[in-house]
């Protein structure tokens, strides 16, 4: 086998009480990869369509993933990638890790899988990097390994998958604006209270518990962030009367993805997450003309793969 | 039946990353209490050992939480309790929660179990607020409902029961000194950061999946506190030393219980615990000339009993 196609999935990173630590994986929104195995050493990518990215591997996530883990191996021939993105950069779904997840999925399968997706993932950290800034894992370890994910530590990297319950969907509406990251990040405080930072680990260990038990009351109880939402949403336009729509609209819960802009909500059944998503597309544009996207998913236990 | 004898669980609060959620249940440390159906309208306490304890039901935490429940009943006949207390009170492993679950469970055994454990361990509260100043249930839903447990809220009160892997004992070392209720509280920080509370909640996410998934090896990895730890270890004299002679004996993780004097450490299978036990009894008269006791348990998945 000399090529592969490969798709690679959005996540959603944080899920409200998690920050920095949990991630989860979508089922039908991700980037196309098509991976090669050629004579000439080395990594290039020879294709990329959806969005405007740079070609030279040292200046793109999926390149960058990619010569991390080439520098681990030694052979005599290299790789061409060809990424076809639907997965827009900057949408707070996981556009980086996707495409950095998906190059060393894919050269791990023409390899005959010398590397775990922990090892993989180790790899990916590197072009999550050349995105984002800093080494993180929450939208990596969902993409990599499917379902719902801790990221216990980065050093030494460890990932725990948590069960999903069979009956989860996540609607998630994306606007069309750009936050910086550089913003994102300098709402964040240095410090929080006690007091708050007790209620986010009871509900990272209560969400934890809800996760095995498939228990979507507790589910639904464990989905609020008292730390990281009231900063970051100020940055994200009409969020509080979004969240509201999901809510009332049925959805167990609803908070920023990842840094934003999307957010995200987690329903019981398609059809209420169907019902989310109908909410939204009648409320939003009276609201407001920012255009957007929404996607209905059942949680996706495989994560990325061959197709 | 107008009388019944209890067995009341000591328990450990907190469970090094779990500052004020978290706790869990002692197999053979704990109080006997009797509680009889008498004619007399009210509630007495007639008859104490072990320790010196009031016996106006008012100033008293078994008293206090039989006197909430009574309150919420309405019958023509009274209460008589008579407590056999083992656990010294301020010993750091949850004195005055055994006594508050056991006079309220007995009595509603002796109803013919009016309410559920959720309903009794709001009882016990009101008692419990008497030992401590504030309404907390990290060691009543352990001593009630045994294993370990996540207080996921007081109100409503909300617990979770988390399973407790097969092989799973606790040792710990009771030094006889007294800690100030006043003082323990004076040294917690009103403010963490952001970075410590994220490791926090972490470690929470993954002791919970890891007592889901019995993987001992992680649940060695979880037993940390960033955030509690180096604040109240101060208080407890040689707790460093203690700790890492837990640890080389093989303990999987070691912390301060509840407040502390007492430190306890969990660790995978008898043999070891009991190693735990003799590396302390060996080692602690070398360090200090403080009188101790040591316990070593299986974790008790009943919680409080009839006997």
């Amino acid at each position: 086998m000399n090529e592969i196609k490969i798709f690679s999935p959005a996540t959603v990173a944080n899920v409200a009480c998690g920050f920095d630590v949990l991630g989860f994986c979508l089922d039908n929104v991700g980037d196309d990869m098509v991976i090669r195995k050629v004579d000439k050493k080395g990594i290039k990518i020879t294709h990329i369509e959806g969005f405007d990215l740079p070609y030279e591997a040292e200046k793109n996530v999926a390149g960058v993933s990619a010569l991390a883990m080439y520098d681990a191996i030694n052979v005599d021939f290299g790789f061409e990638i060809e990424i076809y993105k639907n997965i827009k950069p900057g949408s707070g779904i996981g556009s980086s890790a996707a495409s950095a997840v998906g190059s060393v999925f894919g050269m791990n399968e023409l390899l005959g899988r010398p590397f775990n997706k922990t090892e993989l993932t180790q790899f990916a950290i590197k072009g999550e990097a050349l995105a984002s800034k800093c080494e993180h894992a929450d939208n990596l370890a969902p993409a990599m390994f499917g379902g719902f994910t801790l990221v216990k530590g980065i050093k030494p990297l460890q990932i725990l998958e948590i069960p999903s319950p069979e009956d989860l969907y996540a609607t998630i509406i994306h606007p069309q604006i750009e936050i910086k990251t550089s913003e994102s990040r300098a709402v964040l405080p240095q410090d929080v209270s006690l007091s708050d930072a007790i209620t986010q680990w009871s509900n990272v260990g209560s969400l934890i518990h809800a996760l095995h038990t498939s228990d979507y009351d507790l589910i639904k109880d464990s989905l609020h962030d008292v730390i990281i939402e009231p900063h970051r949403s100020k940055l994200i336009p009409h969020y509080n009367e979004v969240k509201q729509i999901m809510l009332e609209a049925g959805a167990l819960g609803a908070c920023i993805s990842g840094s934003g802009p999307s957010i995200f909500s987690l329903c019981k059944g398609e059809e209420i997450a169907n019902n989310v998503a109908q909410a939204l597309k009648k409320a939003y544009s009276l609201i407001t003309d920012i255009e957007f996207d929404i996607h209905v998913s059942k949680i996706n236990t495989k994560g990325v793969k061959i197709c």
